[in-house]
């Protein structure tokens, strides 16, 4: 269904989500300077939003994630990236909240991005496509929930990318924040991880079928970059324990090496599979802007260089997590991001949970974690006088 | 100049280097059964054999390094990679040592490899090339010694996959071998490093100039995937810490974002040159064969899983180095070799040498790391009844 900058009536993971259409009205400026006069927005909801509007939680996604929080995949139809953490009584309790995640501006699953079609000239905008940042990706979201008739979020949560947008709403719009959870994040991305991302990039642009981007055109898929962008990209969500725990140097359906170039061990055949399904669910020209935002990324830059003047003044109740195997962004990281609430007297804590999982730990089934999580939002919930959950 | 299995007089660093045709007489078997009836090997030396035979240091280079250790290359004009370690006075000194270094068997730098004729067929091997192993390399290395006549190494010395070659030479031969310094190395490739391996090759081989690996047939370069494969390789080669100090979100040329796909970002701009130079330098073909040797090194499981049984006996001297910052092959693979030599009784020194600039340590300006091989060269030289060095 598709809305027009209206209220829709908010239905409890509609397989098919939610669509609307915003900045017809008003259009919608991007850092780069360029402005979106019509940009869709996809997303799910799950829940009720009460009569208060007091109780939305804004879930935001990963890299390569997507609204399906907890919604079938409608390509792979696998189960949705946190679907053990949503629904009554559990970390994101529908009985309680009322989830919101929408595809990211740029994106490919439904909200507009260099896939779809530039009104102007009626082709696909491919490179085309203004480059975008994460301030863009939350404006966008903001709008979204002024059409959502919410004006203050109970909390907004996010790991990995999805932890910067938790950032940067808490930077741009602190008084629509009343907790906030940034999780397996940065206030801005290393050289070490830009330079993976650029390996990402340039694996795509050297595949003959991206075409200089213009491949929906010309009817061609850059499969074969993509693939081994992910790959690459893969390796660095895992940790060197994790990938030695489950696969060492076992073989793949063999009992000897077989001196070719087939998959002969089994972390070989995982990541060619990883690879194999991603391309099917994402989009080239996505991942160059999505990761070309992240790269973008400083919080401190646009402060005058300091992180906590991002932060000044801020009233928001910060949980703040990493994981101890994560080397993508490493607890130093959080820290660095604590570090700056204390020197502004925010209301912060903090966890480093311990998990062998790497960076992908904020997706798996981590008990301590999600503890933590259950734990900051209830404390939460009482000071903003929602009811407790169950018992 | 090319000899055929006769001793050579040695030249020291002659630019053009050495090579010598073996097998002829005696086919080289491989691991994986087949067997190369012709392998010809190129190689440089710098300094002079004594009269007892018994100063010769055989240097073992990484996966992309060749035979250059201190002459410029000659594709890029470079120093060889050790070009500061060899000289009079120096750590490799020449007034004492006779030093050796040959391009690794499926090679591309003058040693047979895929690259070169299959004179069976006529035509390039391609992956009509025999996967070869780290224990190849070291039997063709191990054949050269014959033909210089040269029983004994006083030294074999090497960091990375020239590390392993070390370990290699001393679980087979440890009759011919002195001392050894086995430096950022691992008796075994990881699963991560299997995976950052596989991302190379894969990268490889979805480049259409590939052509199935026939591409020198087709006179066509599959460079895009090589220059990918480098990229990726050359992040694990380096620090977070090193990039972080090197580069940092320092843009390349220029005062502000563009907000495009250029590299805006000096560590992007230094990848996309590294890439570039080296794909001028090195053969796709070799990259996945080499590669493929490393994955399959594995020395615990030649000998029943006990790494200590690999070395059961030896009366080699080690020197086991590592670095604090090396992720690629971190200090606890070097620790597993030294645990495994302690258990035999062999005489080990090991020192993790503090150094922020990840692997690639081994081949820069580390003055501990430099000390490190002199004192233990020195202690092996009197040992084995060597004159002492300049004072």
């Amino acid at each position: 269904m598709t809305h027009s900058d209206s209220i829709p009536s908010p239905s409890d993971g509609d397989p098919r989500g939610h669509s609307i259409e915003l900045g017809r009205d008003r259009p919608i400026r991007l850092d780069c300077g360029a402005s979106l006069e019509s940009v869709t927005v996809a997303y799910q909801t799950y829940g009720a939003l009460n009569a208060e509007r007091s109780n939305a939680i804004l879930i935001c996604h990963a890299l390569t994630g997507d609204q399906n929080v907890a919604s079938p995949h409608p390509i792979t139809g696998k189960p949705g990236w946190w679907n053990d953490l949503v629904g009554p009584g559990r970390v994101f309790d529908t009985d309680r909240f009322f989830l919101i995640c929408s595809n990211v501006l740029g994106g490919c699953m439904g909200t507009t991005g260099p896939r779809d079609v530039n009104p102007a000239t009626g082709e696909p905008w491919g490179l085309g496509f203004p480059v975008i940042t994460i301030g863009d990706m939350v404006r966008v979201q903001a709008r979204l929930l002024d059409a959502l008739g919410i004006d203050q979020l109970f909390a907004v949560v996010g790991g990995s990318m999805g932890g910067m947008q938790v950032l940067e709403w808490c930077a741009s719009f602190p008084e629509r924040v009343f907790s906030a959870i940034p999780i397996a994040t940065a206030p801005r991305h290393s050289a070490q991880n830009i330079a993976f991302n650029e390996v990402g990039r340039q694996a795509i642009v050297s595949d003959p079928d991206w075409c200089g981007g213009d491949y929906i055109r010309q009817g061609r898929t850059p499969k074969r970059g993509l693939a081994v962008a992910r790959m690459a990209a893969h390796i660095t969500y895992l940790s060197e324990p994790a990938l030695h725990r489950k696969f060492g140097r076992n073989l793949q359906e063999r009992d000897a090496l077989s001196y070719g170039f087939e998959a002969d061990f089994q972390v070989e055949s995982y990541l060619r599979h990883q690879a194999s399904t991603f391309v099917e669910r994402f989009d080239a020209n996505s991942y160059l802007y999505i990761t070309r935002a992240v790269d973008y990324f400083d919080l401190a830059a646009r402060h005058g260089g300091v992180l906590a003047n991002a932060f000044q003044g801020i009233r928001t109740r910060f949980c703040v997590v990493s994981f101890s195997s994560d080397w993508l962004y490493p607890t130093r990281e959080s820290r660095a991001i604590v570090h700056a609430l204390n020197a502004v007297a925010a209301n912060v804590s903090f966890v480093e949970v311990q998990s062998d999982k790497g960076h992908d730990a904020f997706l798996l089934d981590e008990p301590e974690f999600h503890a933590t999580l259950t734990g900051f939002l209830n404390g939460a919930a009482q000071r903003r006088g929602l009811p407790p959950g169950r018992k």
